[in-house]
């Protein structure tokens, strides 16, 4: 299978190519480095990087930038990051790549427990992550040719320690359970799914 | 109670505006007509009318653009409608309303059973619900001075038949169910929640 992943060179990226380019061909996307360079925030780079990869199986994405931070003073500039990248970014990622994906192909997206568990300073992942969930729930009603889409909703991170102190009382999911989710989204049948992989 | 309501000339805007104004304030806030002209897609159009409003104690919002098409051939550019209306205008009217609204003052919005149960032809409605009832969660632990915030979520409008045919099976949300559940984010006590008046 052809799997492209974006965010390859991140915490969940890197653990993700690792475990699945031993039975499959990954192609690592990412801001910086890996095998192909895509800035998720310009629908062009999206276009540019399918034509680069060719005809894929499955999409997983792991990048999903959003601001952190008091929420007093949040403005729309600052809210801006999560909409042109947790969420617009997943959805051009799906929007232009429904037109390069194999039939019964998947896509597979990060949201987060945040969507209906909020913590103090993450309103954007919040609504990025609502976002994106109801959003796959009305791809998988669209897409065709038998391709899937299902989102991957983790807690906070075991190798991301540096945000445990936001989260408190949430049980950090394993790199190996957040492997689960993903296995179960690219690998499964299911799809308008949102796999909490915990 | 004074009374902001953002979409009020509006079909939903209107019957909520007619219902409210015999025992309150209520100001009529619209992109055409109206008390005061807003444009929820502009920061600077929403900052104004909240200068021009004064201090309120309630907001509501029933102003949702979205687009409404083939999915196929959406792209970043028609996703954008719902991303800049529904979803950021809305978002932008609480960022900035924290700033203008009273102690003990309620912020609520419109978001739609669109959320969960999707319909083709509006995977840009579904992205922007998810997205305003994932904020509305966030928003109310973030908020101060007893500032609640609720979403009134209804499925398609009685008073909207040009929508029934995109909604088979959903039974239409009558306008006095679409009030009661303005009533209850209004003047009820609760925060954080998505109400469903049916």
């Amino acid at each position: 299978m052809k799997i492209i992943i974006v965010g390859a060179t991140g915490t969940m990226g890197k653990h993700l190519a690792n475990a699945f380019e031993k039975e499959h061909e990954v192609i690592k996307a990412a801001s910086k480095d890996g095998d192909i360079q895509v800035d998720i925030t310009s629908a062009a780079s999206i276009e540019n990087m399918y034509k680069q990869a060719g005809a894929f199986d499955a999409l997983i994405c792991t990048a999903g930038p959003t601001f952190v931070g008091p929420w007093k003073k949040m403005t729309d500039k600052e809210f801006r990051k999560g909409i042109e990248g947790k969420l617009m970014g997943q959805i051009n990622l799906v929007l232009t790549g429904q037109h390069y994906i194999n039939p019964k192909g998947s896509f597979s997206l990060i949201s987060g427990a945040l969507t209906h568990e909020p913590q103090l300073n993450f309103a954007n992942a919040s609504a990025a992550n609502g976002a994106v969930e109801a959003f796959v729930r009305a791809a998988a009603i669209e897409l065709e040719n038998g391709i899937r889409i299902n989102a991957v909703s983790p807690t906070v991170i075991e190798n991301s320690p540096q945000y445990f102190p936001f989260f408190p009382g949430d049980i950090p999911v394993t790199m190996q359970q957040l492997e689960y989710g993903f296995r179960k989204a690219v690998f499964g049948a299911n799809t308008g799914q949102v796999i909490k992989p915990y």
